[in-house]
């Protein structure tokens, strides 16, 4: 027996689900949100923005430590900057969200969402009976990522921090390891150095961090670490983890690579080896989806497997590309295209931007140079240090940098741009924009960047493009 | 008699003036450049690098006491402060420079530079007989700008800063007197208030700071001037200087925007209202042109009066733009187009990029609101609180800054941007590349801004736009 209908229901309430949900609404369709947790998700609670306010403090001070004339004690107060984390995090508090979800007419159901046919949902709230839910028009499903554990021996879920204990955490631990050197690890890192940790060790499978960019990027990263006193084990295997007891430090057996074998102690573990798409528990397998896989979508959105079209995927799920930022993108297309509007998403794929808020920064967006060549394009490339400009002298002492392009040059077009520096996040959305408008070279060579600010770099680039490939701006 | 002859000579070594000479000597014309200060200009030793070491030891402070946890004295070290910006004006030292220009194969000629009929230029050196020099393709000059002084009577120039004495000034004076609201007085008004100038007066005849501006912008800083206890007088007048005698404290009568009268005494006066072209001494009434105008150019940077395409005039003395990185731009569309190369500026009116480096900063680029419907476009507008981004946040408490966009309904593309807030100048360049490219907005909704970065104001921007203007993004 059905217990009501709606027109659009969203299962998942992060960034993306709240984005679908309100998107889908403008046109006057009835919606409702299924959410088990706190309304906002992941990004807002347990990741992009806690793990900001934890990286904030240690960077300001860097900041200010190039600046000669700008006197400081150069301390931080970790309470101070915990409290500020929790303030960031919202407390863990969802009402304001609630509130907004309210304000754009849309419906918040407080429970476990699955599907349990074409078109139907149940949800079960803590306590409550199972209710049925009948959708006229889609089902879209935004349950996002978790915590993927690789398989080490020893390896107990329980005592180990995920990216959520991590950023979460009110406790600096003493001996911190690190098992994964993507965005979350390095940004995990450095925060809990700066807050206090005395030992931090890092390990990454792959021959650098954030194996997926430009390998210099990693390099950049591990330079600073290095300095900064943590330990990077690159190349690296963890082989087993062991405790003398529950709630001991543990042991473990890394493996590096010129082939010795290492013990690391730790108080705190973290896990940060990559996601998993949250489709175990909602019903995938009775539409004949896979439970556990990503739900493979279409550019509207639409799941691919699914005859209908009332079946949508938006954000980590469907394992397009795992950051708030394009699930929101994805949720905005969906939405839309659900109210009506014949819209199709390109950006997430085409130019998918993504910070790592490290220090040095990491900015990158589109291919790197490995990914453009395998595509088979005509690939020519341009670095430069970014140390160079004038903008970066005006910072400060000591700024190292570097800036890489990567332009197709059949075309005359950037596919790519790498950024590593203090502050170079927002230097990124001007590549993104060339790469998503195809702006040609020979156009960017009179877009004029401001002397003297870091983006100056946009026109070294291009000089030095010039130089090195011949290339004649007219 | 002609003592030597050059392809092309260009007269004034500031940073328009290199870049002019280094580029038409890359198809290998011999060129000349004469320089009878230090070669770098304005720009190297008494603007834009000096002014952002005195302001960047504030700027940083201010920034840290945005940041909960991150604890700091928060001195400012003046000697260090001052000893850091003689080091990036290169201790008015230009022999890095000398080093530079020989290595491109320029030869440097040191002494006063006037033009003495079509394609002669005589050279003055210190204690030398006059040379002749014969020139067969092209004459550039590049002979920049100086302060203007207004006719405010009791004005004595010699007791009193221009822009170059107070950005080198190795003095922190008591009370300061700015007479102009415009970058240098805003800049110059904030960083020796933040070195300690006990009183900072500026005094403005427009009715906003930064009067070329949105008036948002000058609004904000005006505001964050007076919270720092800058005394701030918009459409007021100064009517006259006296002193007691040379070298004592002036007294200046200030007409304000209600008609009254009052006094302010400063130990310091710096005038700011404005520059004038360098052209009163360079034999410009030999070719029929005007002393002390402008040089009027077309496209190709070629003196409208002159024929034979021989004189070509870059950076402020054409007065374009009055801006480093403009000239940098109209120095390599002149050298290339006298290298033989069909090219021609225009990304120097299009989109001309600004900022202010105060704090907050003020970055603009383009046509502002009032510009855009003089020009009689169809002009709708959007604005955005950029303290409202999750990215503001994660840069500390407190963050305040507006985003605006003008845009060209018609042809669905931006003609002007103004960014206002901490760290905004690194969000300009996006705006200037899809100004300069003419991308659609429609095109820009699918240019994704990392989260949490700044940038995300851009997706706020267009969501605004769409819901205040109906716009439908597809």
């Amino acid at each position: 027996m059905v217990d009501t209908t709606y027109d659009v229901l969203v299962i998942g309430g992060g960034a993306a689900g709240e984005n679908a949900a309100e998107l889908s609404g403008r046109g006057g369709l009835k919606v409702g949100l299924i959410e088990h947790e706190l309304l906002g998700g992941e990004c807002t609670y347990w990741a992009c923005m806690p793990s900001k306010a934890l990286l904030r403090p240690g960077e300001a001070l860097e900041a200010l430590r190039r600046v000669p004339g700008a006197r400081a004690e150069e301390k931080i107060d970790v309470k101070a900057a915990l409290a500020r984390r929790d303030a960031l995090a919202s407390h863990w508090d969802d009402s304001n969200q609630v509130a907004w979800l309210g304000k754009v007419g849309v419906d918040l159901l407080r429970g476990h969402g699955r599907i349990v046919g074409e078109r139907r949902v149940a949800v079960v709230e803590d306590g409550e009976a199972e209710k049925l839910y009948e959708v006229s028009k889609a089902v879209v499903v935004a349950t996002g990522s978790s915590a993927s554990f690789p398989p080490i021996e020893g390896l107990d879920g329980n005592q180990v921090w995920d990216s959520r204990k991590a950023t979460s955490a009110q406790k600096v631990p003493k001996r911190l390891l690190i098992i994964g050197g993507g965005a979350v690890g390095a940004e995990m890192a450095q925060a809990w150095k700066w807050l206090g940790a005395e030992e931090v060790t890092i390990v990454e499978v792959f021959d650098h961090l954030l194996s997926q960019e430009e390998p210099f990027a990693g390099e950049a990263l591990e330079k600073a670490f290095t300095q900064m006193g943590i330990a990077v084990h690159t190349s690296a295997k963890t082989q087993s983890i062991s405790r003398s007891g529950a709630n001991e430090p543990a042991t473990a057996r890394i493996e590096l690579s010129t082939g010795e074998s290492i013990e690391v102690e730790a108080d705190q573990l973290l896990i940060a080896t990559g996601r998993r798409p949250n489709t175990t528990d909602i019903g995938l397998a009775t539409i004949g989806l896979e439970a556990g896989k990503p739900i493979k979508v279409d550019d509207h959105l639409q799941a691919t497997g699914v005859d209908g079209g009332w079946l949508y995927a938006v954000g980590d799920v469907n394992a397009r590309s795992l950051l708030t930022h394009t699930g929101k993108y994805q949720a905005r297309i969906a939405g839309a295209h659900i109210a009506g509007l014949d819209t199709t998403a390109w950006g997430d794929v085409k130019a998918t931007p993504r910070v790592v808020f490290t220090s040095p920064e990491v900015a990158a967006v589109g291919l790197n140079e490995k990914q453009a060549i395998e595509k088979g394009l005509e690939v020519r490339t341009v670095q430069y240090e970014i140390g160079q400009v004038a903008g970066a002298s005006a910072l400060g002492k000591g700024y190292r940098g570097t800036a890489k392009l990567v332009v197709d040059a059949q075309r005359d077009v950037m596919v790519g741009a790498t950024f590593v520096g203090p502050r170079v996040g927002e230097l990124l959305h001007a590549a993104t924009i060339a790469i998503v408008a195809e702006v040609a070279l020979e156009k960017l060579w009179h877009a004029i960047p401001s002397f003297p600010t870091l983006s100056e770099v946009w026109l070294r680039l291009l000089e030095a493009y010039r130089d090195t490939h011949g290339k004649v701006f007219r």
